[in-house]
Parts: C-alpha cells; sequence; structure tokens
C-alpha cells in the first residue's frame, strides 16, 4: 500500500519529520511518501494561512491521484482542505486532526488539546464540533509559541509541551492527550512514556486510519456530497487547477 | 461608505447581477463596488471550488484593504475564505449565507434554504451548523440545475426556485424562504411579492449588515483568534499572498 | 424611516439615555423615537419584572403600528415580549440582546457578556441559547450592581464594567464584549477605545438591524408562527389588549 | 395539602374541566383548587396571547401565596410566566408542558405531542428545548382548530385529536402521546385505553410533580437566580404588581 | 401502592439506610420494600461495576413483577440496566440519578452533582446528557473517597459532601444540589437545612416519581422500543435469565 | 498480534461469520480469534439482551486479558459492556458500531444505518449521540426481522436489506451505509459492489480499529475514568467476577 502524506505548509525539515513519523507508524508493506507543496506558507498559524495552504495540499492531491497513491493524509493540525481533497480523490484522504481525535475517543472518555499558539486554538475547537468529537475534548491549551519553534533544538517549546500536557491530566479531567500540531509527531512516544497515558499524534494516527480503510477497499464516497466536483473553467492563474474529470 | 463585494467566481455576468443587488440594496451614500478575483472557477459547486476559490477572495481582500474600503462582503453562499479574510481585514467582513440565514431569523422562527445543486446542502448545512443557525434552519433544499443555469434567460432554473419555495413553505413549517445562492440575487423582490412572505437574498442582507456595521463602528477583532496573521514568508507561486503586516 | 425604541422600564432618565444612543446610531434620515411604557417596573432585573414588562412593551408595539412606524426595538436586554410583539406588529420588531449577540459573531469568534446584576445572567444564558449564539457566547459576566446604579454618576458602575471586561478580555478567550443592558449604551464608545475591541451595545445593534431589515423590505414573516394573533376577547382590565386583526 | 391549579385563560369551563382532572389526580388529602385570572385571554394561541396571559398567571400565583397554597400548577401548554412564578413563590411552581413532557420521558424513549392550533407547535418546540426534552420529543403534531373547539360537544376536535396521536404512533417511532393542551384534560383516559400507550396529559401530571415536591419539601431555590425579585415602583396601572418582598 | 426499591449493590447496611429513606418519603398507603440482588458488587463504583450490578437489578426487577409491584425503583446513582428494566417491567421503573435530575430541574434553573469517587463523575455526565439534563447540569463535583465510607460513622465523608455543596454555591451558579450517591440518602434533610438551598437525593425523589406516575396509570408503554423483549433461549448460567413473555 | 473478536451472543454460527469477517479483514500477521460466552442470549435484540450480555462480555474479555490478546473487539451492534470492557483490559476495546460509524465519517458526510428489528433503532440511536456520531448519522433503518433470520438462508433477509440500503440512498442524502448487526458482516463486499457506494460492516472495521491502536501502542487510558476498577467483594454466583486488580 503507497499513501502519501502531504505536510501542507513549505518547509522541508518538517515535511522530514512528518514523514519519519508516518513511514515509523506504517505497517510492513506500507510505504509512507511525504512531500510539500512548492507554494505556499512556511508554517500555518491563521485561518489565513489554512484557506492558502489549502490550494498546496490540492495540488499535491491531484499529482496523488495521477500517482496512483492509495490513500491520503493531511498532515496538518488545521486539516486545510479536507472536503475538497475528498471530492478530487479515489481512495480515502484523512486529516490528522480528525484521526487523532477520533482515536483518542477510543482509548479515553475525554481528551485534551496541546497546541503551539494560542489564536489556533478556536481552529481545533471547530474541528472538534464538525467531527462530532466535541464531546470529548475537554479543553484546548497552547504553549503559545510558534510552530516552527518546534524545529529549532534550543527552544523551550518542547518542555513547555510537556507542561501543558501535565496541567491538562490535572485539571481538565481527561485521559489521553492530543497533539495539536504535526510539528509534534516527535514527541508523542516520550511524552506518552513520561506521563504514561496515552499520547496521541496526528500523522501516525491518521497513516492507521488510512491503512485500515484502504485495508477494507472503503473509498470515499462518490454518491452525493463527495462526489468528483463538476468540471468546468478555472480562469487566469488557477487554470491548471480546474476539474477535469465528470462528475458521476 | 464604501464596500467591496467580491463575487468569489469569475463569471462576469453573475458579477454585473450581484452589483446590481448591492447597489439597490446600498443606502444612499453608501457605493457597493462589485469585483471578481481574476483567477478561479466560473461558477462554485464542491468543496474543490470553494477551496479554489477562497483564494481569489483573499487577492480581492488584500487589495480591498489597500484601496481603504470600508467593509467587504463575500458573495458566494458558501462563504468561502470568510474567517482567513477576517483576518486579514481591518473592517467588517461578512459572507452572503451568513447575513441571509441571520437576518431570517430576525424576521421567522424557522426558514428553508433554496440552493442550486443538490451536492451543496451539505455546505449550506455546515454553514448552519458554524453560525449557530441550525435551529432556524428547517431544510435545506435543492433544484438540482448548476449556477450558471441562473444566468441563461432559457433555462427553467427560475420557475423550479419558485416551485421549491412554495413546497417549502407547504411541509417544512418554515416562515421565510432564504435563497442559497448569490445568482439568484434578482429573484427575490419577485418571489416574496408571489409568496407573501420575506425571501432572503444574501447580497443584499450582507451589504445590510455591514452598512450597520461600519456605521456602528464595528469592526472585526484584532483581539486574540482573527488578528492579522503572523508575518512569514509564503513560498514559490503563493510568494505574494505572504502575510506582511505584523500581528498584534 | 421612523423606528420606535421601546424601553421597557419606566424610568425616564433612562429612556432618554436609550434615545440618544439610538438617534446618534441611526443614518441619517432614520428617526429613532425612543419611549417607555406608562405602567410597569422602573427597571428590570428578574424573570418576573420580565414578564410584566412585557404587556407593557406590547402596549407600545400596538400605539407604534397605529403611529405607522416602520419598526420597532425592545430596549431590554432580556427582550421582554419579542415573539408576541412580532405576531402583532407588521414590520420588524428587535430585541437589543438579539442585536448585539448576533452583530459580535460577524466581528468575533467568540464574546462576553458583562450585565448587572448576577441573578440575570441566567436570563442572557437562555436568550444566547435561543437565538442560536451560545457557541459564539464564551461567559456571562455580572458587576452585581443593580440596573439603576448605571444611571447615578455617583455610583462605581462604570468603572466596575471596565474591569470586568478587562477581566473577560484576559480570561474568556473572546475577542469582542456585548454589553449585557440597555443602561450601558452610553459607555460602548469609550470601552472600545480604552480596550482596543469591539464593544457592542444592543440599543445601537437594534437600530442598525431594523434600518438593514426595513431597508431591504423584509418584514416579519405573517406565514405560520408570527402571523397576526386570531382575534378574541379578553376579560377584565385587559379587555383593551385583545387582537382584533384578524389572523392571515 | 393544597395546590392551586391556575388556568392562565379567562374561561370557567375550562377552569372547571381542568379542576376536575387535577382533583382526579390528586392523591387522598390534597385538595387542588383551580381557579382563573379575573383578566386575559379567553383562549391561549399564540405568544401574544401568553405574554398577557403571564400576568394573570401571576396575579394568581401572587394570591396563592397569600393564602398559603404549598404549590402551583399553571395549566397552559405554553407555560406562561414560568420562571416569572417561581421568583415569587415559596413552593414549588410546575407548569404542565413541563411536567407532561418530563413524564413521558420515564415512560418511554420518545413521544410525540399532539396540540391544537398549528401555529402553536412552535411554542411546544421551544419549551421542549428549554427544559431538555428535545431528544425525546419525536413530533409535535396539530389538528389545526382552535382551543375552544375542545369544549364544544358538536366539534369534532376529539375525534381529529384520536386521528393524530394514532399518526403519530405509526409514524413518529414514539412510544407515549403528550396532549398539547389543557383543554384535552378529560381525553386521556380513553384515548390511552384506545390506543394503548400511555397517553399523558399535563394537568394531572403537574399536580403528581407538585404533589411529589412538596411531599419532599423541596420549594424553589431562593438561592440565586430564582430568588425573590428585588422590592422596586412599578408604575401606572401595574402599580399593585411590585414585588414587595426583599429579595434575600 | 407498594414499591420496590432495588439497591443494586449487595450491601445491607446500605440497603437499609435506602428502605428508610424511600419509606419516609413515601405518602400514606405507599409501601416501599427495599431489597438488593444475592449477587453482585458491594459498592458500585465504575462501569465495570455497573454493568455487573445491571443483572442483579433484573433479577430482582423480574422478581418483583411476579410478585405484583406497581413500580420499581433503581437506587444506585449509575442507574443500571434502567431500559433493560422498563422492557420486563409493566409498572413504571424510575432511577435515582434520573429522578433526581428530573425534580431539580423544576426548583432550579441549575444545579451541581456531588458525588463519591472521581472516576464515577463520568457516568454522571453521561447519564445527564442522556436524560436532556445536561443543560441544567452545572457541575459535577467528587469527594473522592469510597462508597461504602458513607456508612462508616468515623469516616470524614459527610463532612466532605458539606464542604463541597457549599463550594458548588459558591463557584457553580447552581440554585439546588444533587447528592450523587445512593449512600447519601440520610444526608439531605441536615443538608438543606443548613445551605438553605433544596438538595435533591435520588431515592425519595425517585419514590415520588413511581406514586406521581402510578397514581396517573402511566406505565412503561408497550408500544416500540419498550416493549417485552423477545423470547428466546439463554445458554450457561444465565438460562433462567431467558425472556419468556412474548414480545406483543 | 492476536485480537480476541467477542461475540456477545451464544450463537455459534454467527461466531463463525463474524470470525470469518475478522480474519479476512485483518493484516497479514494479525491473528483475529472468534469467541462466544458461555452464557447468555442467542442474539441481541433488546435493551434486556444486551445488559445480560454484556457480562458474557466482560467474562471473554477478563479471559482475554489472561490469555494476553492485543486488543479486543465487542461484535454486537449495541457495543454491549464498552466502557466496562475498557476499565479491565489493558490494550484497545472497540465495539463494531463505535468502529462502523467512526470510519463512515471518514468517508462520507453522512451515512445511514441499515439494522434488523425496528425495536433496536433507539440502540444506535443513542450509540450515535455517545460517540458524537449524530451529526453524521442520516437515519437508521430496519427491515424488522430478527437477527437470526440473517444466519437462514431461505429468509429473505439478504434481500431486504439490500432494498433498505437501496431507500435510504435515495432518502436520506447519505453517501455510505453502515451495517447495523454482526450477522450482516457477510453482506457488506456484495452490497458495497452492488449499491457503488461504501457498505461499512462493523467487525472488519472494530478489527482495523484494533490494529491500528495496537500498531501506535495506544491502549486503553489507565489515568482517570477508566482506570481498572476498584478491587472489592462480589457477593453470590458473581463472587468470581470481582475485580481484583487494585486502581492505580
Amino acid at each position: 500500500m503507497r499513501i502519501k502524506v502531504i505536510n501542507p505548509n513549505t518547509t522541508d525539515s518538517m515535511t522530514r519529520k512528518i514523514g519519519a513519523a508516518a513511514q515509523a507508524a506504517a505497517r510492513p508493506g506500507t510505504v509512507a511518501v511525504a512531500v510539500n507543496p512548492a507554494r505556499g506558507p512556511v508554517s500555518i498559524e491563521s485561518h489565513y494561512d489554512e484557506a492558502v495552504a489549502a490550494v498546496g495540499v490540492l495540488d499535491e492531491i491531484r499529482r496523488g491521484e495521477a500517482e496512483g497513491f492509495d490513500g491520503h493524509v493531511i498532515a496538518c493540525f488545521g486539516d486545510p482542505g479536507l472536503l475538497a481533497a475528498r471530492e478530487i480523490a479515489s481512495g480515502p484522504v484523512v486529516g490528522i486532526a480528525e484521526a487523532a481525535m477520533h482515536l483518542a475517543s477510543f482509548v479515553a472518555t475525554g481528551f485534551s488539546v496541546v497546541t503551539t499558539l494560542a489564536r489556533t486554538c478556536v481552529i481545533a475547537e471547530h474541528l472538534a464540533e464538525q467531527y462530532g468529537m466535541a464531546r470529548f475534548c475537554r479543553n484546548i491549551r497552547a504553549i503559545d509559541l510558534p510552530v516552527l519553534d518546534l524545529d529549532d533544538p534550543g527552544s523551550e517549546a518542547s518542555r513547555l509541551v510537556a507542561a501543558e500536557c501535565r496541567r491538562a491530566l490535572e485539571r481538565d479531567r481527561c485521559g489521553a492527550i492530543v497533539l495539536g500540531c504535526a510539528g509534534m509527531a516527535d514527541l508523542a512516544a516520550s511524552l506518552s512514556a513520561q506521563l504514561g497515558v496515552p499520547v496521541i499524534e496526528g500523522v501516525s494516527a491518521a497513516v492507521g486510519v488510512v491503512e485500515t480503510l484502504v485495508g477494507l477497499r472503503l473509498a470515499t464516497s462518490k454518491h452525493g456530497d463527495l462526489a468528483y466536483p463538476p468540471a468546468k473553467l478555472y480562469r487566469g492563474d488557477f487554470h491548471a487547477l480546474a476539474p477535469t474529470r465528470l462528475a458521476s
């Protein structure tokens, strides 16, 4: 099975970290290929970054379909472009926030999210609502450092994440932690060991969900809402983005 | 007051229709300027179209900020890019689905939406939920014709819209109709006259809401979630989209 | 356009304050006439006050209809008698809690309410739920002083309101403040300047919403739930309150 | 134990019917006294009727408190003035919609309401929501005849009620029926016998709930939201309605 | 009327305490018989305890039906086996969590639950949701002592309960307390006296609700979901538990 | 990896069918062992059946823990004993309703459930709510035949399932079907082929989710609500069910 894992931002080091987490999580026989779009933000920390990054994600999904991948992962905790990606994909497409929250609900009656910038808490909150996971999401906490600090060995980001996880376990009546950024993919194992609770990191979670869906031959439904988009003209710079496969 | 009304698709005739509806609705002293992005889909009928169109909307918001508009309207019933647009705008930004649903809740205890393609019903459903309007939204109905048929004098689109509105009033226990497409902007007055109920069309609704917000000096909050996006590098084709104003 | 702004309590000084806020907010060409009923409580601080005040509101709506007003505002944060008023009105009727909460949702992803007596928090909470605004309402805070202290220059009410707004911005993850009492109508501008966030005051908000609805010819739906009440006898003291216009 | 059962409308024959149902339902030792206000609508079929009737209800609650009743029932399916009544009452106050819906949730996983005029369905819908009973309320059905037809032996009202109950049982996946009008109090027993399911009529339900609360010495909480209203001046005709007992 | 009150755990002293509370709450003419199953946990403090205890409850319901009881109470705050019990019962079956939460909603706009072990808070939370009572439930607090400490005169359990109730009243904006364990049945009266608010204890609440339902001849609906279970074979040790009465 | 798949009923032929589906779905290297309890109902078609079957499930979970299984599946669409099972398990425990609904939400914006007896629809409805999946669950449909008819080659059960799936796709605005009974495990592939949409069968779905959780080393959280139950005495027949491992 071949899964394409799309880092929606354009920072190579983060793509490599995501790729390592994806491949480490994959079953024998699964190849997880991590990429990032050629265009878009170097990190995603706002609705604005999300909106632009979504187009880069769609670039990679279209290419991934042509390349014959069995499924796709969108590896940013805002799950940018998720439903649009499903429309143009034949196989499954899974977001890391989505996968992490769902898996958390199988191992605890409640979870808290720990993320980076405080301004992105509202994004996680909206997603929890859209995925039906609000009843499990006890709190959304932020360390309030930029995403790329997670890639800086000198930063105190990882220490702050651990501290915030501890606060969550003490105060939020939660049994599990969801890490709210793909850049935290390398922290899950050690946090889980330290804290003694499931610490769920979305990249590996989403790879697992895609593997399960592909294994069960469950692809995105093409009946109704998520059918291929109607073919039509896109003007200007976005000409090449036009959907060409006819809607069924 | 100068309001920029952005048609997120790239079809001129629809931009003109939207512009006419916006100006007709505007108060004396308000100038409503309708535009559409140079790039993007000629109509918006899928999540995919929405995602790409959002970038065109953001192009126009950024330009609109530079041009000194007092507020912006996003004139597609999926409200593409709404929260992202708010982050980069100093004044208010209002979507037409959002405005129409809110105004409907002031004049009836329930409304039904009548839209174009059936596959877009889920988009309206998700928005109703996100805006807190699900408790007022009795049903979402589709005529299941493409958006651009609304611009074709020979199509039966407008007749089907009227018929679907009638069915809604008979069966949905609703007191008002929300028209679910900017391309229906020219139908509201005659439908309202025929049906004897409020028929709410989003373009005029959104212009009214922006006028009210600007009149009350209520701009998008820059405290917290909707502050200007952090300045950062955007790579490749999207270089010029990078947010440059520093987050407060 | 002529809008009648009804202060549901019977305190003249508050009616004048409300009238000033309404007229200041109105567009050129709008006349906002503030009145209060001849009968009822001098301030509204309980469900009981609300219930009795509702009849005074309905007195004024009926008179307002006879006088030919284009729309009405109910200027108490409990929106007493709102749906009943809509039934007997031909034009739009808007409550100030309703208008303020809706407008706040256009400029922030969350707002906190700051009100007077703690016992009235539950009234605001119930309204937020009924209007679909609970998902935006982060908190409801009270200074726990009586309403009429807001009219007493020697009271510390306005200082406490400002302090509570500050606490809300620090602790509630909100981007805007909704002032939870018509008696705070004169505080919004200075609070907004001090705090640097949108501070939404219901009287001006409701005037703006009525202006928009009237401008768009959107009147209360007479199809279904909000049709004119069936004509019937009212006995005793309330004889004159009997609805006489036939239900359509 | 003495319970005052207030018919919020001013139609004697209906008060007598309500009184008979209340006394028939009461335990040995309970005296159920049915009254109606001297002022107000002869039937309640709109939000407007509800709002005016609420004052009549409060008249009777105040008198009931002076007369030393142990508890009160508000015997109209809109429960007019319920929270206001609780504020001025020392004992429990229970509405018939409230009591019927709650009791229904003990004997079935879902119920349907059958009421009179279609325009009042929205009132029942709002109450189900406010009482937390929306998850049990499968449907709200109307026979669309006026309330007072229930008192007219020549009308087909009772036949239509039975037919609508049958349709509910066939189509709504409900296990119980809630009768949505105090004027149906005399129909419950025979409907229950005919249909073979619990048919819950609010007057007897509310008497039972009040008896239970009084028996358990559970009175309306005077801590917080439902404390006695602050004493204050009421002007004009409503002078005598002013709350005089000091808030604790 | 004869009501069987089932203590789902197998601790005699607690059964006696429950029996005393039940009989004290019962009306003249009601006989409340408290029992506990012969098999099962000595206290119920986990989902696991609940699941096993449910079978003991069903043993007693089946026996109670044969013995001709008019109704049943399930006297553990997790309401184990409630819907299953309803299926095999002809009369009403009421859980103490259910009864207490419902009655609390009649005397306050919000309540807090005070329970024993912190790990059981989630059980109360899930029940509040299932009963539609989440909107009234302000908080769920635990003293974090085992259930059987409530039966130990030397333990500090009752002091801690009182302290937690006080904290709830100060911080949770609640007007009433719901005691979250049948073992607290003897504390309600003195707590209510000390705290000056309604303190609702489920055993007496459930007895009252059953009395009301039986008095109104409202039995569990046998139409649809709660009809008698289909007759079938149960294998092994559970042979005797097989439902034998034919589903209608 | 070794997964124990527990058929909560005691019908061997169904256990074999479930085992075949589980093993067919499992990855290379996974051993799926299907068992059923020695005691309990031969099919599960009521809350009562569910409650008794839960104890059989817990029997098998305890044995499975001793046998060193890596995870468990509960293979009845009511997910009997799920949270109790999690408390006594060290690895993950997943129910088939839970797994099927969650996976459906990854491949469609809405799904309909097709189940056996109409009386069990309410069980699926309650689970959808508890899992946060109600917003995705468009409808729950029943063929209204007993569970064991699915094992009878002469019955028309499978034809009726197919017909009901078709109706769902035509009328429910759903993009996927969830089969609401473990006894339908053998129908998914052919239905999916016939209908051209994802048809999700819980046994394979749950095996996939357990594989993913085990692969990611995500076990049931032992922090808080799902910690091992406190050790204590169980009396009588259930003596051996007593939890003996100490709560952490």
